[in-house]
């Protein structure tokens, strides 16, 4: 039987806070550090690895982990969400964003609908739509076909798609399938869409809104300015705009969009990418095949998370090291910092999934919980942050576990080479130095020069930043917060935290204010 | 006499942490919040105001709040680093950003030059030359205007330059003034310069290639890269390129460039953004007058926050109260939130020039601190990160102070008016809403959905985001984090924390390596 209990109630994480910490200066010293970059690895799916051999673990805090992985039945909560039961108490949903790429335990029907059936479907509806786009089969009033795909959406419709387009736009531009550019419109400030048209060729774009509700305030707004724009434009906005929505929304069944695709309330925005939500753009933009091997990707991730054998499962791992280093160790915030300039906005990606899902305070029977939760999560791509926070993350005075990135092979594979490297090469030396910079430090007699170290990290490893790697990546990451969602006994799947601004936004706008919410809506000309 | 101390060995530190906190969600409630927020306010130059109304301080806490600036000297301490002091001890320089934009003191004699001399006459070379290549006096081998300017650099000669030149892009469309697109190249990762390459138009770009010593791995790295694709162009290098760099640098005389314009090693990196570093890409797309707006509003600010009185000086201020928030409070982190999608990248400015100045754990002597110093800063534009991250913020177990930043108006004046209210409109009704849904929360017997409160925060308040606002903000936030140097009794200034990455990966490179580093390196393929 499932037990959901809050963490410090279970013997093992007891027994875990009693385990020595390791000194991972000293550990990753000589051929004993050597040894242990070795050992601690393990496959992500895709090709990708996860190395974990800078964080500072050894057998026996690995052994305490695991017993904590087993007590809290990870593996076991992960199979009752995959398997369709009501993981998002809150508000009492199933959660079922791997179904949408891959089938990992029983059928599950729900709404009376085999919901992996209803993904798929969903995905072809897609694939033959972007298929007849590309093929010029759908095109503007003048016959012309589209050029460009701008998504309107904001939080999960935005900043997952947005980092997976920018993560595979070089790589498709090299590989011959770059279909369409692509733009992303998402805050409600009117210079974010202002600015999109205006460099946009409207008689050529086709608009993507998404929202799940229909009824998120940002998106419809942006969504009146682009049907104006294009009404100014002189164009039909029925034949420029699809919608991506739930089929119960009033999106659904309206006349004004092109095309509706469809994803259900068992998709969290956070968790949408491999829904329809990423599945229309990423499609248009790179074509259905694209989109397929980066969910075959993701679907490798996902068995692998399967695994009850903490050493075999990669984002059950990353859980648990990352907890031990939140709630033991005490460290209260988590940088990501991928060695590819393609995943620049992967850390904002991983900040909403992270700290979204689980940023919160009460357990998911809504009682407090006396320990810390999520972490802060930041990034930026290397080696562009070392010239910029790494100082602090060196020789600050709080400890910062770093999450690393990187990939033998370029994207594009135009390179020179200078002093006897690459720039693929220098880039992977930065990496490979800042590991081991981190973590084993140098001794100097000035100590503003001094290095403590001490400071963990991991690494994942690929070949190249492909479709499929990419799948992974994010799947990797996805299953590594649900863990940790797990064993904190939180609801990962709700977000509550979002309401209150929302509800006061609606009084300002209402001039129904009073106090110091009155003052500042003053100030600010409402 | 000035005296650098350890701010635990001050009086006014200890008395400090003995005044009592306040409840802040009770302090912000009713008509007291209404008078807080009239009350804490004060201008910050350029039109902008620092409204402080939701931190957590009361008159008592400012009170001990200034006698702590006055113990520690702050403005005594700025006002020997503008008359010209040896204020970065570790490397042993002067720190002149300042007289970029303006005189607040003396004037400074260093290396035989009065150094605002050398600034303005760097400034009036670039603008002569951009007005010369605006005018189409200055093109390409084929007598073609150029259109674009490429910046390569990275770390302060990228994140700052490239934040403004995002935060005007907008604001130079609509106002007639854009002159010359920008793009930027920073990162070693081939597939950073490969991308910008391959989407600029080679024969009408000038690149300006961005190294105070010259030295830099990744920036000459890419020069090569742009070297290359030029010459692979047919296009004659020496047309096409612009040199910022000090003048004792090998990049000073060089033939291979157009132009070269110079700073000194008396600015930093991360506070060089109104040097010849922003100047010459701003100035080249803006045209010199905008830059010139741009430094009048730094001045300004800069000038505020020379007054002794921590009332009238918001940089002090806001220092002091974040150092209250850091050190008595206990808070790790800070994010910025500005909303306006054109201060996308500020957040990342900020970042760097946080973290890097003041992530340190010795003083200015080189001996340890007993004290917490520089937060991890992070932040994205609102209303995005709403529906991303402020789940954390408000319901997490950890407390985030908050910097958000606001303008009455758009810079495009491209709006619309959807159910009563403009984007503009709804786009400040949420931050107005999230500033009191974060200070005095919401109770609710389901504690999912409930709301403590009690989380800070300020608002900087502008009427448009122009050339000068932006200038007052960028100088606000230099201010601050130096005024916060001062008080941690650190040197600001330096960042030895990037110097053993810079060598470790040198051995990298030359295959010198052993142990857990030799084996990551064969893992990168290096």
């Amino acid at each position: 039987m499932i037990s959901w209990t809050n963490m410090d109630k279970l013997a093992s994480y007891q027994a875990l806070t009693k385990v020595s910490p390791i000194c991972l200066a000293t550990a990753m010293s000589g051929e004993g550090g050597a040894e242990r970059v070795r050992k601690y690895t393990v496959p992500m799916g895709a090709g990708l690895a996860f190395n974990y051999g800078a964080r500072p673990v050894d057998d026996s805090i690995l052994a305490a982990l695991s017993a904590l992985a087993e007590e809290a039945q990870l593996t076991e909560k992960f199979a009752e969400l995959y398997n369709g039961a009501v993981i998002n108490t809150g508000e009492k949903r199933l959660v079922l964003h791997h179904l949408t790429r891959g089938q990992l335990g029983n059928d599950v029907i729900a709404d009376g609908t085999n919901k992996r059936a209803f993904y798929t479907q969903q995905q072809s509806k897609i694939a033959d739509f972007a298929n007849r786009v590309h093929a010029g089969e759908i095109t503007n009033a003048a016959g012309e076909p589209f050029t460009t795909v701008v998504q309107v959406g904001i939080g999960g419709s935005d900043l997952g798609p947005r980092a997976m387009y920018l993560a595979l736009e070089n790589w498709a531009q090299v590989n011959g399938c770059r279909k369409m550019k692509a733009e992303f419109v998402s805050n409600v400030d009117p210079d974010d869409a202002a600015a999109v048209l205006a460099r946009v060729d409207m008689a050529h774009s086709l608009f993507i809104v998404v929202s799940k509700s229909g009824t998120t305030l940002e998106t419809l707004t942006n969504e009146s300015f682009v049907r104006d724009a294009l009404k100014n434009a002189g164009l039909d906005a029925s034949r420029h705009m699809l919608a991506v929505t739930s089929e119960t929304s009033p999106m659904a069944k309206s006349p004004d969009y092109l095309a509706a695709f469809f994803m259900d309330d068992y998709i969290g925005g956070r968790y949408s990418s491999t829904s329809s939500v990423g599945g229309a753009v990423l499609s248009l933009a790179f074509g259905p095949e694209v989109f397929d091997m980066f969910l075959a990707g993701a679907a490798e991730a996902d068995q692998l998370a399967t695994s009850p054998d903490l050493l075999e499962n990669p984002a059950m791992l990353d859980a648990m090291i990352g907890l031990y280093e939140r709630n033991v160790l005490g460290y209260p915030t988590t940088a990501v910092l991928p060695y590819s300039q393609a995943l620049s906005r992967f850390p904002a990606h991983l900040q909403q999934l992270d700290m979204e899902s689980n940023g919160k305070s009460v357990n998911r029977f809504g009682q407090p919980v006396d320990y810390v939760t999520g972490p802060v999560i930041f990034g930026e791509p290397g080696t562009n942050g070392q010239h910029s926070f790494y100082q602090l993350l060196h020789q600050g005075t709080d400890i910062v576990p770093l999450q690393f990135v990187g990939f033998k092979n370029s994207q594009m594979a135009t390179d020179i080479d200078i002093q006897g490297s690459t720039s693929q090469q220098k880039l992977n030396a930065n990496v490979a130095a800042q590991i081991i910079a981190f973590a084993c430090g140098k001794q100097d007699d000035d100590l503003n020069k001094n290095f403590a170290g001490g400071r963990p990290s991991s690494i994942i490893i690929g070949d190249k930043l492909t479709p499929a790697a990419l799948g992974a990546l994010l799947a990797h990451f996805e299953n590594k917060v649900m863990f940790q969602g797990f064993a904190w006994n939180l609801n990962s799947f709700d977000q509550e935290g979002v309401q209150l601004g929302k509800v006061l936004a609606k009084r300002v706008l209402a001039h129904d204010t009073d106090g110091a919410l009155k003052v500042y809506s003053d100030l600010l000309n409402i």
